[in-house]
């Protein structure tokens, strides 16, 4: 039988509640399609817009000047203002683009890229404009289900909140690992989503130097998730780090995910890893909170934090070094247009909606205890 | 309805190959089943139990002084020395386990166990004696399968090696991210995994210190793969990273994992952090390996390099503070028996196995392509 | 924690391709995410919408007067008419459609609809217009998929065809079960998908009845694949008639499918329903087919044979009994408008495309041996 | 890179409670894992074992006098007469099996068994002694599982009996669609599960002439659950039947599948085939029961009744025309042994047990409403 002349891919996450997302960069329109969600859950429209801002470029002089309209428009699944039990599917129509530097960029791949391994997988027929299917603005679509997601969960006292925690080597971590739902209230109002305001100035001091010199620069991005019950799920390979490390690695540009002190952790000895227990307002309570709210893929009941290290945007204006795939040879390449010097801030919404879909994704299953 | 009284969890990973742990620590026996190794595949026996042997306990007086026997017994799936196409199941009896000190554990949840949030579970219904379904003997199963799928992996010339990275603070990791199948067998023959043996001598003298003071320590265990083709790995959900940290964090206390410079990349430029591709005997390479392997999700065809994070044993001799359960007040406990004042040493042939089990798995999708 | 006010529901399959069903049938828009697709696949439109316009109403007497466009929009994964690799998404808009009656429907759920299931399982959150989710209307997003893995596979010189092969006692059945390419052509070419001519005289007089006396009636679809493989599908719960079955179900009205002779091999001897084995041309053949081309979940190379059965249209014009939900009493029912009086014609279409994209799943796994 | 010289299978299924089936007929042992039993739950091993006595062979001179010991030993997850949360693990060994007949079988494949597509799929590998995976032994562990989750489901009220329908010609159809827990309490208790004892009589002749004609004959199992919740399953893909069917076909012989009249209201009007609603002590009922207690996938709350269509055996005592594989060349079998001349009745139980275990699968998700 004659072979496929490519293989196939797939973007899809979750178990009850299915993400699906479709699109790519430069085409007709990008999307969702949400599989599970609760029927006669309220979307709040208005507080879905204001999240899906959060994650616009152009806000502030450290983003690309691109706009993006990126207003949803509900298919299905969401009648007079509420969840209906059928799948709900959101479409965001992309604007015409100026895909002129695509034809170098196909013959080109840019380092650090997905342009590469793209034209391996599926030869010549990706369509690679503006990044595809590869793209940080499929990110949008994670969005909308994550900022659904929020709400549903807010409603049953559960809140999920990000702050961007480093870029290059300024740092602005939790500590303790004890966040409230106000701290990251106060954290989103704020035009950059940091803890610390002079921590943000050393940032935003790394993010202009790498942008005067057409580079650009790393970050990470700390998300913590208060009020869920303990005894969500559950161990070994459907743990809450396997689902949400699963999902989280689906944001491009994500190199790594730790869940409490993480990688720090490691570095550690066990008496001062170990979370003592103690006795609250008659609960079991932990004393410090090194293991992020989890302990053998099993939520604690303490709040759950995780990090996700961001590389630099690779798109960057100084001149590389690629191969033409055509020529089969060297060749040098210089990546014109604007491009966000750092895309750790813009990624803090979308780890947030992540982490809140997974989430909700294993409230659903219904399978915590009820000690 | 009556609801349940209590509810379930899942020990499966893998969509060709999916493999099914199962036992408890104190239980009759332990073991595996994989449905979907290809047939024909000769398993060299003698090879598999000397990988086995690499994590078990006792072999150096860095490790408790417990005997495992753990020699496999393969109840389906191999006749005459080669997989069949049925699923196999490997089985591990346990000999008998001294469990005297449980009915204290099973108040009184250990500071860094899953003692608790099973308890939240399961009530008291759990087997948690030796820990139960969470303890580490539950890796053994998982190298069985991982020393299986290593062994068809090499036959296609592909190699999964990995190393102790780090102990506390000492740390031997390697640069640049272009490891051989014969650095790795060096690695693999030694009595302790490490590349540098002057880096292993301040590795044991923090275990043992930490031994000494009744403590344990963390670390961190490197792993690559080479030899594998470019093109395997699907972009967002199911990249070769997702499905990599999906099963890694199945490992008990892993609490971190990273691709490439991972949470290192975070702090650096796009200039630096770029893989530049060239030329190299007429076939594509990056010039540098920072992205471990993988972009988009896909891999180039370079080393595929990851870290995970391991906690320091929460097992420790010293007094702890902890609650009693029954009597919901608070309460001290000193845990008795000998415990491994390190395990990510242990756990270096545990990370290969699962790396090896997610390869094979994405290598039998088939799915890549050929440029 | 506040439970769900109603729980989820799900309308997926496939493994490798995955498709993934949206919409209802007075909402905005229907369409499917197709995720999976090999890429570089051509799309011949035309031909797609010829294969859709198979299950339109409104083409003969024996169908509602209903106009339906269902003309789709690919949102993504369809660039310069071949498919790129990315999930494909594709869209039919819904023209307006007047929901008078609905209001009634809400309280008296109609006999044999899923009404009163919808308002068990969602309560009143479920938008039921038109029938909603469960609405016929929602196979034209099947046969968009269906018709374009129809493409793939007879590039691939893997046919697949349907026929009408009863209604109500009128029966038109293949005998011997070794349908070609070119019957199927023949009965796809005709007004209505039968074989036999003079049998389709007593089906439609057994239509023409029904719809006279405010009736319907229901029939069979008979669906052959010619050109597969042998050596496709797993043993047991992987088998080709598992995942075949799996997905014809999800066909609105279906209550029952069989393979080869199915429950009539069940009336019969094993020295007559065994398939005696032959050489022919150096090939290993089956001399007769009563396996439909499936043995122990797996394929013989000879033609894969179906059967579903397609329930009466349970929208009928005479009063019926049914209970008002709100007053929780006895009441009557009619049912106005105009509705098909058998839907198992217009059902051939849509038993092609589920065949079609189930065995595309299939053979995307790579899994059939090479003898 | 080198292909995979044969390509793999998978015998799993369930999305919460997951089944993974092991073994091989002569074998060392088959057996079940099954993950995402509730915790807590008491096993009554004495019922189980008299459930797993009902589809023994060798009861009756109907069945082939092999004994077949079948005494499940619980590996794991089964402590102190209870789930306790971990996967639980079922083995029975297998005696000793005199394969000496099996060298002729494997060079020429059998009309109607696996022989053949084994060998195309495996080429040689396959350990087909007995009939390997596909044996009908594999029942055994299905009936383990299908056993406890019968035990798990009547501390809830729901009941699933089943009864042979036919054999041959001779039916015992149960009507109305009405069963009780009673009904097959008191079927499950006679030496052969029929409703009807004159029926048996006539069954038996068929069977007895088949025996004596070195023949075999099919027959079908009908299979009811009473006191499910309405509002369990989903639209689509994930309904009741669509889920049901997924695992029925995988039991071995089994050829169609149908749902309240399955195939026979393919032939009727909708009048007849509506089943009105109407109010009985205060609850919505369906006068009759058509739909088998299923609309839109969903359940209504009235019994779900099901038939399953069980070929007739393959191994029969006549001779048959085969091929050889290694000469490939006609030739001629006459397969010797003892073979049951008919398994419909010993299917009953595993019928029973499939449904069980399927309709626990969809409990545990929580996913009914609550009207």
């Amino acid at each position: 039988m004659k072979n496929w002349e490519a293989k196939c891919l797939s973007s899809e996450f979750g178990k009850i509640l299915k993400v699906s997302v479709f699109g790519q960069s430069h085409g007709k329109a990008i999307g969702v399609v949400v599989d599970g969600l609760p029927a006669g859950e309220a979307v709040d429209l208005e507080a879905l817009n204001a999240f899906l801002d959060r994650r616009k470029p152009g806000k502030n002089p450290l983003s690309t000047a691109r706009k993006e309209a990126d207003t949803p428009v509900f298919l299905s699944g969401l009648e007079d203002g509420k969840t209906c039990g059928a799948p709900l599917c959101a479409m965001i129509e992309n604007a015409d683009q100026h895909s002129k530097d695509y034809r170098e960029l196909a013959d080109k791949p840019r380092p650090g890229h997905a342009d590469y391994t793209a034209a391996v997988k599926w030869g010549g027929h990706a369509d690679m404009r503006g990044g595809g299917h590869f793209s940080g603005r499929l990110t949008a679509p994670l969005c909308i289900v994550g900022g659904i997601a929020k709400q549903i969960l807010a409603r049953r006292g559960i809140y999920i909140g990000a702050h961007l925690a480093s870029v290059g080597h300024a740092r602005d971590m939790l500590f303790p690992l004890y966040p409230t739902a106000e701290l990251f209230d106060a954290v989103a109002a704020k035009p950059l989503p940091v803890l610390n305001d002079h921590a943000w100035e050393t940032m935003q001091a790394a993010i202009l130097a790498a942008k005067e010199d057409l580079d650009s620069v790393g970050g990470t991005v700390e998300c913590a998730a208060t009020g869920l019950p303990a005894g969500l799920g559950d161990p070994m390979f459907e743990g809450v780090e396997n689902r949400l490390a699963a999902a989280l690695f689906g944001i491009p540009a994500v190199k790594g995910v730790e869940f409490g002190d993480g990688f720090h952790a490691a570095t550690r000895l066990g008496s001062e890893n170990n979370d003592a227990f103690t006795m609250e307002d008659g609960q079991v309570r932990a004393e410090s909170n090194h293991a992020g709210g989890i302990l053998g893929g099993i939520t604690t009941g303490m709040p759950l934090v995780l990090r996700v290290a961001v590389k630099p945007t690779p798109s960057i204006g100084k001149p590389q070094k690629t191969v033409s795939l055509s020529a089969m040879e060297n060749t040098d390449l210089t990546i014109h247009g604007r491009h966000d010097p750092c895309i750790a801030h813009r990624a803090v919404p979308v780890v947030e909606a992540v982490t809140a879909a997974v989430l909700l994704d294993l409230l659903l299953e219904g399978n915590h205890g009820t000690f």
